[in-house]
């Protein structure tokens, strides 16, 4: 495996940073992960207008031209040989701040870290696709945005961490977590919709949540189908009545969720909104896929 | 400078992690930072409590025995020339989570990296320690308690990052953080006492904040110069009607603060509270070093 590491490809055993890199001892930095459908990288752009927003949240310098970031992605996809035909890649970028002496201050850094990531991209198995995903209530909070903003894609994670933790014991797919009010908010990786009286509900930004980029393509394809939908405050009960619910991010697309702790949803099986969601992002995916029609490098 | 990682000392240019390590990809990981006074450590093993008990709280494993940790500081110290009779030294340990695939799951990581930085200690000016400093009242607030609780050392440090840049734009010494109550809480590596009426006053632990070990000592000190000793829950009104104000943690000992933004704190200068327990803390070190009378290894 090829990892890109500030200036050059190597292999992953040699790609190492320094103990003294902020993001080992502070996890002072930001990230972003991406994928392709076959050589083309899903909302490329948009996931690298994210990045730049998440540095400039933390006064971090990404110090790779704008322009040269496509051609890194797609000579990182080659290097491992995915992001073809037959195989989908995952991607991940990381910026730390950089190695420094000890101290919060940024300026101790000189010089920002750069690591590309990739590998095939492991898909949700078809059978959690069609009979939806159980989700356990986080005892642990989601972080607080006036401390930490949850729309940073930082690599502070022990949040998500603390709530992965939880439903990991509880053996259910993944963890929801509530907001210092009570709020629903997201998963630990996957922004959360429900399904009541016809309308397409998911929690407002302000609820303390990452703007995802699956989340705006699903509020964008569900009103193409003329679907109500409605960005709100909500709370468990609003869930326990809900005829549906699902999961959105990069990877799963949309997820059915089948069970919230002990509450069933609707019928216990993937609703009829969700299903029709989920056939409309299939077909819709290349048009979300960079701009070129076909990889230009 | 020579660096211990996992098993062994190396040169600084030589210690290394990862990047899959977990401490690097999501932050996922805590630290512990000591002092010596000459060759002793100070409070050496309240500091290797804490540390265990924030790995418990993020489910790691320290994979070092605690009866080994003694010998190993001595021995980052006498290999880098500090904790002499000349030079106290400084002490970070970290212990992340390791190297491990991409992924929440701590299961992904078999084994824990520890890391052990040495050097001399960098004490504060005594200008600083005699007139006092001056404070921001940082927008960022303190982390939620119920999201990452500040009693855990994580090097999840972005929320103290965000508010030192605060501090460094405005010009100031430090942040003093707010809660999600706006109640007083700490600053971004230190406790905050005030004296109000006589009464020495300091933010509960559920405010959020960390149950500094230095915070404990002057706090104890306190009681035995017979001085009342209060913790609750405070706001910037009773900061504003403080006499004296200061600053407690490890390598500052006891920090006088004369301003906060546009406030002044008392007359400006460092109050007689402040001095007598400045001049206890001096007076009372060597009884919280570390227990052997002289360093045997």
């Amino acid at each position: 495996m090829w990892v890109f590491v500030n200036d050059r490809f190597m292999r992953k055993e040699e790609a190492v940073v320094s103990v003294f890199d902020h993001g080992f001892l502070y996890g002072d930095g930001v990230y972003e992960t991406l994928r392709s459908y076959g050589t083309r990288i899903f909302m490329r752009d948009q996931h690298l207008s994210r990045l730049r927003r998440s540095a400039e949240s933390i006064g971090l310098r990404i110090p790779i031209p704008d322009e040269q970031w496509p051609e890194l992605l797609h000579e990182a996809m080659r290097r491992n040989d995915v992001g073809t035909d037959r195989v989908d890649a995952y991607l991940r970028i990381t910026i730390s701040r950089g190695e420094g002496e000890i101290g919060l201050d940024p300026a101790l850094c000189p010089r920002p870290t750069v690591v590309i990531m990739t590998k095939a991209l492991h898909a949700p198995s078809p059978e959690l696709l069609r009979d939806g995903v159980s989700l356990t209530v986080a005892q642990t909070r989601r972080n607080l945005p006036a401390a930490l903003s949850p729309q940073i894609k930082s690599t502070n994670f022990l949040n998500n961490i603390l709530a992965k933790r939880e439903s990991i014991a509880a053996g259910t797919f993944d963890s929801l977590f509530l907001n210092w009010r009570d709020e629903l908010t997201e998963c630990t990786i996957s922004n959360l919709f429900f399904v009541a009286d016809g309308t397409v509900h998911t929690p407002a930004l302000d609820c303390g949540i990452l703007d995802g980029i699956t989340r705006g393509i699903v509020m964008t394809l569900a009103k193409e189908e003329g679907l109500p939908v409605q960005e709100g405050h909500y709370q468990l009960n609003h869930l326990h009545k809900a005829e549906e619910c699902f999961l959105t991010n990069t990877s799963m697309e949309v997820m059915p969720v089948s069970r919230v702790e002990t509450f069933t949803i609707g019928d216990g099986r993937p609703g009829p909104v969700t299903r029709r969601l989920q056939k409309r992002f299939a077909a819709s995916r290349t048009r979300f896929c960079e701009a070129a029609p076909e990889p230009h490098f």
